[in-house]
């Protein structure tokens, strides 16, 4: 984490605690009779109670998100980061809820807990908790401070798993839903590693089957290697390198089982401070409650299907070295999102911190959240002749996707007419600036295809000036064509005559305003004339619905309709399958 | 591992065990007294001793590497889809030798052997093994079998270090070293994993500080979470989703701490089956000296410089989705054997197994591996007009690095000039194709650059009819300037006639017998005439030392060289840094 700055702190905040008398049942068959949350809450809930955000913690998490709990307190929230005045989640303008879940160690109703019926801790009595559970025990609290609507639910890895829930359980309930570093269901390769982790407590002769407060033990050698190994994973091999490489911890090797590496020594410490504060119970349920994570199961398998329901407007976010948590993950629920024609944006964040990358303050991630929560919606529309002529082409009340977007002029000067606009696009700092805008827009590398995407999502698919970028023009030409029921797309023509000249008179490689790259370094590596283009389309099984052909002023003039492969620099075709 | 097939099998083979009375120094300090060595040999050792190869084991493997050892036996040794008559490591023309490491628990020496000092279990007063004391014992131990120099030495992870090791210890002594899903050293997260393992073994309590075996315990559970562990470690998360995705064992949820998944199940299973059969003290041992290699760390931290002595013939092979042991780490090795000038090649193989891939028949690498230690070395140079002009061009004795090779045919037509020789190609098939040519040929996608060789490092660097297929042919010339005191490049021309009538008369993107494809599937994405690339040349600081025009069959007329840049089909450039 950044060092702490008090800067923007929410100061010093106190932990409050709810008793809830109404029994909760859980997906386990059990309930729980009665229970208590422990919560924290940072600035102040509208009248309207429609300002607030929950945010919901990861594995090891609790409900001390933001602020300091005394004066003299060392370490603030572990997402002091984002959550403050003026910061990414602006408690200037958000009601912020944080609290511990159920099965939890810090507070709220948990393993460690005394069983009422028993007068016992429930140890491992304690139901085993699956995320739908803990998003029941949300409402009622959200509900019980006052809340009409949640403006957002925020969460990282298993936080995310339960935003995601919540847009499927109480789909009227929330206006958005950012989903960070997390996935639709665990993979093989993740329920192994919780595997180990429980077979390392649960083989602590100190567990005693998890009746380890009566007999006066505790499983610490377990849960420090449980968190060794977790810890592990929550870094990316590049990040370890980076903090310890091979440094020795004593300048040479011992030639025996002690600590000869730093690395070895940090992570026993991590594993021993950790295994002195947490509570090995809840270890075991939280990653029972990550394994167990599957809503699509309930849907076939349908991830989409299940997501129908949701009304809420996306944010995911990914980290690319977070291998724990990949981005292939979160593009997993992107594309369920997209089929299920939600609106959605997703970055994929360049960043070498792996999956701990979630709770660090990196521009673009914090960018995205910041915009995603209030973005700033432009009403005035971007004077360009271009835009004006391909919105002429829209009809209104399309469902639009934008292939390689940018920042998303085009998208904005259409909002008004489409009823789903999704935008794809590579670059993250033009992607965040349209999201702050209040864009959908996706992290797309377009030479990998649309594969996700079924034939006929959207009515319109369009690209500007991109085609002749991309590896295969022809293979996007026919995903186009597929993916929308209608296409328009626009690129230079390389048979203009400016273009014949310098090549045919100078003997060299054209140049001109619509082409101003050189030719070593142009990303414009599939240029072609319109004839070419009207000879693929023949091909391609791809029907010309209407052509507008222009030059550099996006004007047409008779002239240039006479001899259009000649003298048009620019050309506007509106396609759709033959 | 594939299906045992008994065509091509080595038959019923019998370890055998050898008595070493002098004593071994070792890299601790410590020496050990006397020795025993248990191994298995697999064809005939020739009359000159010359025709033995050394498999050297990984941290689990041991001497039983191919064949049965009894005819009911189900299970043939651990690399029997490698190693047999007709296989890739052809039992019909080699002598293999496999054996036990020291410290080792599958018959030679180790800690679960009785010390002849003390009458009890060696237990922790075994001392920590190098790699380099493995090498050494093992040197003693071919040495004794007759052999007088070996063919090759061969090794998948940890016994790919001691491969690697050979070569730097025993330079004279190996025509050829294969290192196969190694490294040259552990990162971080590789010695974070060992120190988890090793963890679980010492704090199980029935580990007894290692000395179990008077106590008549057994660390088997803390034995086993380390297996579990390192099995994850061995496969891909797209592995372990292939093999067991999220299948449930009882086709529901138990909503408690028991096995839900297969994949835990399997695990499990892997966990205490192998627990009943390896020693724990070994599986501590053998982590530390994986730990604990890094041969260059005798040489300032510097590979090259520690390969400098090396005198063998390479061949590097990592597997794509092995992230233990991932070929960002073997190609460290590739580049300190290039910046050290040695014979190299390198395959990088796209297999779904993870780094368990090693073990497995996968055709390209099998291929490499055959071709590697039995190359075809064709004396016929190939008839080609192009080649021969180069090869003209290309002084006696010169190193030289050939950029996008093939498979090498015009390495092949230099080899008798050239003092060595290395070609770059991204095509799998072609690069195993030149391997069993007995060419040097290393996996290199060009458009990450040639960052990793140093200035001056050959004396031509060649690339022909490749230049126009990279993504920046401008960042592309200057390497190859850098890289080479000279270079030769050749590439087509789109200032040729036909090139210019097409486009200026027929207004369509040209298509020749230079230029093949289509405007949408070229590979050509940035084509130039030759006065474009002599002017970037002249702004890049490139000296043209010579230049020659020719027509399609590598003619050159008075007429060409009268307007090269208008009738020229293909140049062929000499350059240097000017």
């Amino acid at each position: 984490m950044s060092e702490y700055n008090s800067t923007g702190s929410v100061g010093i905040v106190e932990p409050q605690k709810m008793h809830f008398a109404e029994p909760l049942p859980l997906r386990c068959g059990r309930s729980l009779a009665n229970y208590e949350l422990m919560y924290e809450t940072y600035g102040q809930l509208n009248a309207e109670g429609t300002n607030a955000i929950l945010i919901c913690h990861a594995l090891s998490g609790n409900h001390h998100a933001a602020g300091l709990h005394h004066a003299d307190d060392k370490k603030p929230g572990w997402w002091d980061a984002c959550i403050g005045p003026g910061k990414a989640i602006d408690t200037n303008h958000f009601f912020i809820i944080s609290m511990n879940n159920l099965g939890g160690c810090h507070g709220s109703t948990g393993p460690s807990s005394i069983n009422p019926e028993t007068n016992e801790h429930y140890g491992p009595e304690f139901p085993v908790m699956a995320v739908r559970d803990w998003v029941k025990s949300q409402y009622r609290l959200v509900v019980a401070l006052g809340v009409n609507r949640l403006a957002a639910v925020i969460g990282g890895s298993l936080g995310g798993m339960q935003a995601l829930r919540w847009s499927i359980d109480y789909p009227d309930f929330v206006q958005r839903i950012a989903v960070i570093a997390s996935a639709p269901k665990l993979t093989a390769q993740n329920i192994a590693f919780n595997e180990v982790a429980r077979q390392a407590i649960i083989s602590d002769p100190a567990f005693h089957e998890g009746r380890y407060y009566q007999h006066k033990t505790y499983p610490s050698k377990g849960l420090m290697l449980a968190r060794m190994l977790g810890h592990i994973t929550y870094l990316s091999d590049d990040a370890m390198r980076d903090k310890f490489g091979r440094d020795l911890r004593v300048g040479k090797l011992n030639f025996n089982f002690d600590v000869d590496f730093q690395v070895e020594s940090y992570l026993r410490y991590q594993g021993e401070n950790f295994s002195s504060k947490f509570d090995a119970n809840t270890y075991l349920l939280m990653t029972k409650a990550l394994d167990y994570f599957d809503p699509a199961a309930d849907h076939d398998g349908d991830l989409a299907r299940c997501l129908a329901q949701a009304k809420s407007k996306f944010l995911v976010v990914s980290f690319s070295t977070d291998w724990r948590f990949s981005p292939e993950r979160s593009r997993e629920i992107v594309d369920a999102l997209l089929a299920a024609k939600k609106e959605v944006s997703y970055a994929e964040i360049d960043a070498p911190q792996g999956h701990d990358a979630f709770l660090f303050p990196i521009a673009p991630y914090v960018q995205a959240l910041r915009g995603f929560l209030q973005p700033e919606v432009k009403t005035e529309l971007p004077n360009r002749a271009d835009l004006q002529l391909i919105r002429d082409w829209i009809p209104s009340g399309a469902s639009v996707l934008d292939l390689g977007c940018g920042q998303g002029e085009l998208l904005q000067s259409i909002r008004d007419k489409s009823k789903l606009s999704i935008g794809m696009e590579i670059d993250t700092d033009k992607l965040v600036n349209g999201v702050a805008h209040g864009l959908n827009l996706v992290d797309q590398d377009l030479n990998h295809g649309l594969t996700s995407l079924a034939d006929g999502s959207f009515d319109m698919v369009l690209m500007t000036q991109a085609l002749q970028a991309v590896d295969r023009p022809d293979l996007m030409l026919k995903e186009m064509v597929r993916v929308g029921k209608e296409a328009i797309v626009t690129f230079p023509n390389f048979g203009h005559w400016t273009t014949r000249f310098y090549l045919g008179f100078r003997g060299r490689m054209p140049m001109s305003k619509a082409l101003p790259h050189a030719w070593y370094n142009t990303p414009n590596i599939h240029l072609c004339t319109f004839n070419d283009f009207e000879d693929l389309c023949a091909q391609s099984g791809v029907r010309i619905i209407k052509r507008l052909v222009v030059n550099d002023q996006h004007q047409s003039t008779a002239l240039i309709n006479l001899m259009p492969n000649l003298l048009g620099e620019i050309a506007i075709y509106h396609l759709c399958q033959a």
